[in-house]
């Protein structure tokens, strides 16, 4: 299993013929350059986004039921790619998730584009709702099934809800790439969250 | 220190006689009253909140240099009180300290008039960057005390950076609290959360 299956998860356009892809790029585009020119969202209407990219408002809905579901797949496309997952042990899995993270933290900070994307996906709950079903449930789900298997495998403990090791561990990045946008996201922080969380947060000496 | 005396910090009103706080109520509860009708914040003009409370808007100007300082308190009015610190070890503080958060987020559910003003403030970048400067900083620096006290005493590690451990610390029940709205935060989810994160996530017999 990896992430870019969740890409092609509910709410995502069929996609056709390669004609058909370039198509849905123009479009995705247009809406891209639009947001550039600092358009607001609330203005961005199917008719204007089918004016920029140079097609008619019914190629728009052919694709996208409106402009929700043509927005989620704008954010996906100026957001870094999901990651393969090693697959190799739960550590090295859970490394993967959070540098996914931290590398989109990254980009919404130098990119003003996808800055401005996320701003404005949060003032529209229509928008937001269709993001976390296509995007962030799967990427959860899949957050919890790693940790299912780390339980069966002996690399998690059992007796705490999965869900809350799941909080525990991708809490801490989630807090810093979203909520506090003036904290470090520095290369290694993955590997330092995950095994810290892991270890514990006793000093090592007075562990038994 | 309790983080009762983060209040009285910087942009907190000067409080003058009783009679003064009289009209400070009134005049919080008089925008507490507009909010609950369903007044949208930018609509929420000084002139508004006099009429409201009953006052002139000098009385209101003399307290607070704006409505960003206005909303601030009446944001802080709504929320839980701050909790007093047991002070007796670095884990029964940090218990405290994440009840008070998980209170805040079960208070943010069940009230719709602070639901709706945590959603308004978030829309506001100068009402966010107000509430931030005294409530959200002081708050902070007092976690990090408490976390550089542990470290001193030998009850946290000391190899890994005081912001990382207090993002995985705190981190697990603010992204419960505030990002997903879904998520459960019952009674004894802050000592969960303390005592996993302080002992670590790896099965107890594999512990070295």
């Amino acid at each position: 299993m990896s992430l870019a299956d969740s890409r092609t998860a509910p709410g995502a356009p069929l996609r056709g013929r390669p004609r058909s892809e370039a198509v849905e790029r123009a479009i995705v585009e247009g809406v891209m350059k639009l947001l550039e020119e600092g358009v607001p969202l609330a203005e961005l209407s199917i008719e204007r986004i089918a004016r920029t990219a140079g097609v008619g408002k019914a190629t728009i809905y052919r694709r996208w039921s409106g402009k929700e579901e043509l927005f989620v797949d704008v954010v996906r496309a100026a957001e870094p790619p999901d990651p393969e997952l090693p697959g190799t042990c739960m550590r090295d899995d859970l490394v993967a998730l959070l540098e996914q993270l931290r590398q989109r933290g990254v980009v919404s900070r130098t990119s003003m584009i996808l800055h401005n994307v996320y701003a404005q996906m949060k003032s529209s709950p229509k928008i937001w709702c269709a993001y976390h079903a296509t995007v962030i449930e799967p990427r959860r789900r899949l957050q919890l099934e790693i940790l299912r298997r780390g339980q069966r495998n002996g690399e998690l403990r059992t007796d705490v809800d999965v869900d809350v090791l799941n909080d525990i561990l991708v809490g801490p990045m989630l807090v810093r790439s979203v909520m506090r946008p003036d904290a470090e996201l520095p290369e290694g922080l993955s590997e330092q969250i995950v095994d810290t969380v892991l270890e514990g947060l006793r000093p090592v000496s007075s562990a038994s």
